[in-house]
């Protein structure tokens, strides 16, 4: 399928754009915040991810003549047009999260200033964009937690929704500590690393289970998981394991030998493999698991006492099933007037839509441990001074309070565009895996857990608060 | 993102076939089906597409010099089967359900016959093709159906799982009856209708409501769908709408005015808009809505009566947000043996998963009436006398039978390659739309519904049944 980036828009961006172009707003530098509003599961957190898709279509984001023509024939669109968009690019500025962050609810993770038909038609690559891989990294951080420290491995690529949502789901996965993949391409790509052994239909293709692992053991013997399943897991196929891995693999001192049980009742089966390999002295053999896995049911297994060494997580994962909607939303925070910005809000029957007006920044506030204790929103020119204390607020209900004494602060969103121009330095996958771990490390476990995680603080500075209750009061939208 | 969709494929198939080459195992000649085994959200059918994404798959699979490449680095591959791959290219035969087809669960839809490694190789992008579409495809048939004739359009791209996600899911979507799209993309490359109009940001960045549609409605005066909740919708939105269909396109004799409701209860104010619309002399003016609507919540709008003229479903269509995966699966059915067909079986514990050996045959058993009454499945070389009646019967509660007396047989796959060539004739996307269409209108309405729909048969005939019980019995695995 040969389709360009710059066209997977909805069709209102571009009527929207022809529109500003004939009634003379098409230079209007105006701000849009990308933000979410829950998360998904019910969880303490998500990741941020999807900056590097979004940094390369922004990169590469023009139209073709071919492209022209098929909006010409739409017979919606002015001639000017349509040659203004010939030549269209992108030339403003935008501000990011750093791939692999941890976000949360209602702060601008990607803040767009720009000329208003630039910054409108982003709108849908960017929502598709980061909603997609944050939804898939999110869920694959919660696995991962579940995991106790165990390996995880994503291969869902046969259920996933398409070509690049396996890939990208993939790589998405893996910044949010997944261990590795069956998908090919994201290898290829991306260098999420990719690995997969046998499937039933090989050892249906033998004369016998025997022979089938033999001749495998042969082939990969650094490199064998024998999947047993596939007649009998107790009666035959741990047995089989057994006598293939003591007569190939053991006298050639093979290492990395493993079995997997795809069926069946995983805690079950697995402790009693796990007593034939301990009785059979090859306590070396690792135990993986797969079948419909996700957080809970690792959870579960993990309880039970399983012993497992590895999960594989395919159709819940790449597809996040409990939640598969990740819910960003694109919304005009301000414009300029005569060189001034001029906050925006939209207002809503229920209080939590109503959004946060004007140009933002946001910092998180450490504790002296190193874990994040809240994130403030701030006016883009507004100064903490981290030699006093800081109190922030509750922006609902305003009496709930908390001073910091000692605290340092980091600012979340960096320039990754400025006029244009990149001038953001993409890191490399591992840096982006790396990122994501420290910062899930410095949360809290309560914001963890499964079940009612704690809530984490994100207030806006007493600045900006008042702009925002200004414009409410006043009904300025 | 530049990637081939030949390395879309888990890593295990390629161990797999470097493992059937060093055997000696690559051109023996094997039998794969495809199917699936349960019905999202519990449904009646499901429908079948992905057809011609998989067509030219296969016509475009190969390896190049990069891909082999990096497969070298893994250093586990055989340089021999490393040649082999550059020269690789599928020429088996593959026969499938036409695209828009009803499918049930158990029925082979797809059928490869080809050597070995050919067969397996393609598994996973055959999977990832078919389940992804064939998912989103089944869901908008119920969405649409829920709508009782109303339009519904497709406008969920910014929720997709990444780009092929939201084009091919818009596609998908169209192929069951889904009316447009948002995704200009999709219309770009398929010919899946694609429109809209304006976000709350337009309406933002005018003076006041007002002004924006009047300027909406001067630029696009066939086209005008005023958004009306960004304020308030009965206060401001529709009285201000009314104006300007008032002022400007009535004058002009416009057409094809609307107004689109994002939020709210949409049953009250679709019915209290209707009023003032009617009142105000404006009864063609159309009501949309959309606001994370499904099959469900459209249904509760008709039920309520909801004067609504046109749904737009976002994020539960294009994610298919109440059961986003859909299972299907891919196994060896049979092998040749000295050019003879020798059947395969996979038991199972459970004996709905004990897989329908041997190369066969789907026919669709019409009544007199025109409905489907149920399938069948053969022998790929049984004859049915449809002069002579036809006895079905359950192949689990074989007394469970039914008679046809007077019945049409139609031969539900097709072949789509022979020997490496494209036998088929892709049809255009309408006409995959009227068959699907033919196809649902097919259906007794009671296998439609959500709740407990009707079970549609899928049964085997005698001779197939003889032979999975005769290789259940000797377990002929």
């Amino acid at each position: 399928m040969k389709y360009r980036q710059s066209m997977v828009v909805d069709f209102y961006e571009l009527t929207m754009a022809n529109g500003f172009f004939l009634e003379g707003k098409k230079d209007k530098i105006v701000y849009f915040d990308l933000y979410f509003r829950k998360t998904p599961d019910n969880g303490g957190y998500a990741i941020f991810a999807g900056l590097e898709t979004m940094i390369n279509y922004i990169e590469n984001l023009h139209f073709t003549k071919e492209d022209v023509e098929y909006l010409r024939k739409q017979k919606l669109f002015d001639e000017e047009f349509l040659k203004y968009l010939l030549d269209f690019k992108f030339t403003g500025d935008i501000y990011a999260f750093k791939e692999g962050s941890i976000m949360f609810p209602n702060e601008p993770v990607v803040t767009v200033k720009a000329k208003l038909i630039e910054a409108q038609i982003i709108e849908t690559f960017l929502l598709q964009t980061i909603n997609h891989q944050s939804l898939i990294a999110t869920k694959a951080s919660r696995i991962k937690f579940a995991a106790q420290g165990k390996k995880v491995l994503e291969m869902g690529a046969r259920r996933a929704h398409g070509e690049s949502s396996s890939i990208l789901g993939s790589r998405a996965a893996y910044i949010a500590g997944i261990d590795g993949t069956s998908n090919v391409a994201s290898d290829q790509l991306f260098g999420v690393p990719a690995g997969g052994t046998m499937a039933h239909s090989w050892v249906q293709l033998f004369d016998n289970e025997y022979e089938a692992f033999k001749a495998y053991a042969k082939h990969y013997p650094n490199n064998s998981t024998f999947l047993v399943d596939t007649y009998d897991t107790l009666g035959s196929g741990v047995p089989n394991a057994i006598k293939v891995i003591k007569e190939i693999l053991l006298p050639i001192n093979a290492k990395n030998y493993s079995i997997r049980i795809d069926s069946g009742d995983l805690t079950y089966l697995a402790k009693q493999a796990r007593k034939m390999f301990d009785e059979a002295g090859l306590p070396d053999c690792k135990i993986i698991v797969s079948n419909a896995l996700d957080e809970r049911l690792i959870q579960t297994l993990i309880t039970q006492g399983a012993p497992i060494d590895l999960f594989g997580v395919g159709e819940r994962l790449i597809t996040a099933k409990s939640d598969p909607v990740f819910g960003s939303v694109y919304k005009l925070v301000a414009i300029e007037r005569n060189n001034k910005i001029v906050p925006k809000i939209k207002i809503s029957d229920n209080e939590e839509k109503i959004t946060t007006p004007h140009f933002k920044k946001v910092y998180r506030i450490y504790a002296e441990n190193g874990k994040a204790e809240a994130d403030i929103i701030t006016l883009h020119d507004e100064v903490i001074d981290t030699n006093e204390p800081l109190t922030i607020f509750d922006q609902y209900s305003t009496w709930k309070t908390k001073t910091y004494e000692k605290y340092t602060l980091v600012e979340m969103q960096k320039p990754i565009f400025l006029a244009g121009k990149k001038v953001y330095e993409l890191p490399t996958l591992k840096e982006v895996r790396d990122f994501a771990e420290k910062g899930l490390n410095g949360l809290w476990e309560e914001l963890r857990r499964f079940d009612f995680p704690h809530k984490y603080y994100v207030d806006l500075s007493k600045k900006l608060w008042d702009v925002k209750q200004k414009l409410i009061k006043t009904n300025q939208v």
